[in-house]
């Protein structure tokens, strides 16, 4: 079954969104309508709670069902997006069911036989699927969407250093709504915001990311990913990445400050760089020196593109060559929903 | 007069602050009363707008008078916040009147024969002045305060790779009050909030530096600043840096991801940084990887000390060492008054 569900591709798939409520959930269904996705039927799934509401898809009204074992019947594509834990209870479901799984969960993105897949650098990989496609970590696919037409096209990244600025969306639309409510609570003057989730204020702070630290290396889980996940993208064991993952108070689009380390020295490596991202799909550039107009969250919202700018050569190395830049990218866009439905339209007759 | 005035030291030093009503003014107030410093006189000056105004010091209410070529008769040290221009104007008239100026801004940070001083670091440069000495970037003091105890007492750090986190109080009381302004606005549901100062929606946003940028290099001067000042603070012309700088939404401290590497590979890396780090004047370690708490913007604010976090091995190079970690540290104070009081400390007998 599975190599035949490898090969399958569909007209008209039967769409199931399991976490339809979510942020991301929300954005799917944009993302579909937005990109003329020939949707054959959608059906909507969340948990018991949510059960019973309805959502509007291209004008009709659909009732939300529970996520059960049973939802799968007669679905081609599931886009799962409910959390690690239902992805790993329900997604074998589906599986078993027939539809083809892409999950943007944390549940199985290094499993062996799970492609993990961003579809401007590796699309082929969703082919050897056996059943279930990974999406990977919001900031990884910023990351790689930037780093891979340099790594391919200028010279190969011997290291890549990064540190990012992360807005509250990553921790879903309630982070997102406790961080606008500290707003709101700072100007009315409460002593103390309202900080249920993230146990600190947020407003006019950052934070070190919230994923759970590794005790022995000090690595937390964000970090990791972003490490380990590029050298299965990029298919690429020895890709070398050190990151620092910070949470900042914004609501939606991710930052990264990236620097590319190359074992040569490139000549005109700004221009060249410059040549590769103009030509990259899925790149913007947005670098005005003169105008001091560079990337930054808002002007990625809401947007699919990933922004670059600040491009430049780094002047501190002693041997060989390093690039810097400055990217922005929508997290529950790029980050996850668009590149989830970009993996679906592979699998699209065309 | 350089070398006299150079060897000069006081019981209790005539003050005065030249812009005494900005950001770093008024922290300067708190700071000399906070340290007990032996205030002998205290003048206060300020731009003729603001003159005739008053200010509490120790109980007592001083009048600001507007700072002219005339302000600095009986004064042994001036201490300059009133930016680069005024610092220019000014700074020759008090050192020709026999005070020594310690200077907050740019204007000669990088001028041959004025020290550029942060006091954990090269206190002893300090009394090379000819009349004037200089007090660094505010990026550039966090960062050195750190890094100087890692490069002298660990290994010597053979590439410096930083992104900062900068605070709305780098561009002045008035920033900040313009942030806080978005808020408001915001809240408020304002379709366009107030941007009078940096021009663009700060609040639920951050942008590249609003410094410079050099239309050659890419380099804004925020960052150069790091670049060159932090070799002559380290008297070093061959340290390097290559840094990013970005303005988040955080009130008055900045923070910054750090990543230090070394040609030689440093057994018990991490455990060596955690001494050196312990050790160090200024710097306190925040570093709970179990609870997830490193240093944040709110909790180095209204303090001196630089805290450190994130104290890790970076597991990205492929030869010799790298250690990774993450700072905070008061723009206003660390950053500024509290680094000029210190400054002006090495001047008292003791």
């Amino acid at each position: 079954m599975a190599v035949a569900a490898a090969a399958k591709k569909f007209r008209a798939p039967r769409i199931a969104i399991a976490g339809a409520t979510g942020a991301v959930g929300h954005d799917l269904l944009r993302i579909l309508t937005e990109r003329g996705f020939p949707v054959g039927s959608l059906k909507l799934l969340a948990s018991a709670r949510s059960a019973g509401k309805t959502l509007d898809f291209r004008g009709e009204t659909l009732t939300i069902e529970e996520l059960t074992e049973d939802s799968f019947k007669d679905v081609d594509i599931a886009l799962f997006s409910a959390g690690g834990a239902q992805s790993k209870r329900f997604a074998p479901a589906a599986v078993d069911a027939g539809a083809l799984v892409i999950d943007n969960s944390s549940a199985f993105r290094m499993t062996d036989g799970v492609p993990l897949v961003v579809p401007e650098v590796n699309p082929d990989a969703a082919f050897e699927h056996k059943g279930i496609i990974a999406n990977p970590n919001c900031s990884t696919i910023l990351m790689n969407v930037a780093v891979w037409p340099i790594h391919t096209k200028v010279s190969p990244v011997s290291r890549c250093v990064v540190s990012t600025y992360q807005a509250a969306s990553g921790a879903g639309a309630a982070a997102m709504a406790e961080l606008e409510q500290q707003a709101r609570d700072w100007v009315d003057g409460k002593e103390k915001v309202t900080q249920d989730i993230f146990g600190r204020q947020y407003i006019w702070n950052l934070f070190s990311h919230n994923a759970p630290v590794d005790l022995e290396t000090g690595y937390n889980e964000e970090e990791t990913k972003m490490v380990v996940e590029t050298k299965k993208i990029f298919n690429d064991p020895d890709f070398r990445t050190a990151v620092t993952c910070v949470r900042v108070p914004v609501l939606r689009a991710h930052c990264e400050a990236v620097n590319l380390a190359f074992d040569e020295d490139v000549p005109d490596l700004e221009a060249k760089a410059r040549a590769a991202f103009a030509d990259a799909p899925g790149v913007r550039i947005v670098d005005d020196r003169e105008a001091n107009a560079f990337p930054e969250p808002l002007l990625a919202s809401n947007q699919d593109d990933i922004l670059v700018g600040r491009i430049r050569k780094d002047p501190s190395v002693r041997s060989g060559s390093a690039l810097e830049f400055f990217l922005a990218g929508d997290q529950v866009r790029k980050g996850a929903a668009t590149n989830a439905v970009q993996i679906a339209e592979l699998f699209l007759e065309r």
